[in-house]
């Protein structure tokens, strides 16, 4: 036998190495998957604005290390039941909430992704006082199982 | 020539191919980068304390991308160039500042990892007035070129 057919075969199986080592890049557009992100992130706006437990249900990854601070939060709430509970507590509170984020700066690092926005909430409590205010969000997803899911919220007042 | 060293040939580059495409498990552990992303939030508290801008240079990823919110801040800081004169403006205005996490939440996913906690802020700004106030602040770290470098920072009192 050749030697030819062995460099051919060594050939081949070198150019299938360096194709599986070396993919190509995600057919996904970087633009596609930021579309992803900002359209999570609104659906998120408007669980929040609808005071949507059933939303949150989904939305968010259920998961022990998952992190929230609301505005009127003392410490960070931890793992997705604490998570959970202190929505079900905003959504009793208030009997209006309309939230929207300006200009959200968002980043993504392979499964993570991040955005940083002002927010301008409105809100009515259930005792009819008004709660109107501009605050930071930052909210972080996890891509898990193909599906990009809320795994940080943080909001807090903007100062005067 | 023999099939048998076609066969030994193909097998071995086969290995290799195997062996580039599902690398063995990484060998720090969970624990050890936890422990690395835990030292790279001491080592920030440390620069902020010191209010240490050259050392501020290191921590931070150089990025378009990067973001601050201080406890001050109106709006979100974007870009490395905007976040490093903010370092700059906040050691200029304090004479002293003395900034420690309690209790760290850290999650780290592939190159990401972020850190969530409560900080006691104990500053003097440079015209006498004392500034300590409890915070909440996010961290997130990105993994570049084997180093865990900052890219988001974002403080903001906790309310009364």
């Amino acid at each position: 036998m050749p030697n030819k057919l062995i460099r051919t075969t060594a050939a081949a199986l070198g150019f299938i190495t360096l194709a599986l080592v070396n993919p190509p890049a995600p057919r996904a557009e970087a633009g596609a998957e930021s579309a992803a992100i900002a359209s999570a992130n609104h659906v998120f706006d408007e669980a929040l604005s609808a005071r949507d437990i059933a939303a949150m249900d989904t939305i968010w990854a259920h998961e022990r290390y998952v992190v929230a601070v609301h505005p009127a939060s003392k410490t960070p709430i931890i793992g997705w039941a604490a998570v959970r509970k202190s929505w079900e507590a905003t959504f009793d509170r208030f009997a209006e909430i309309s939230v929207s984020m300006q200009d959200p700066q968002i980043r993504i690092n392979e499964n993570v992704a991040w955005v940083v926005g002002l927010e301008e909430i409105r809100g009515k409590l259930k005792n009819g006082e008004a709660a109107t205010f501009m605050a930071f969000t930052t909210n972080i997803f996890e891509k898990i199982d193909g599906h990009w899911l809320m795994v940080l919220h943080t909001t807090s007042r903007v100062p005067h």
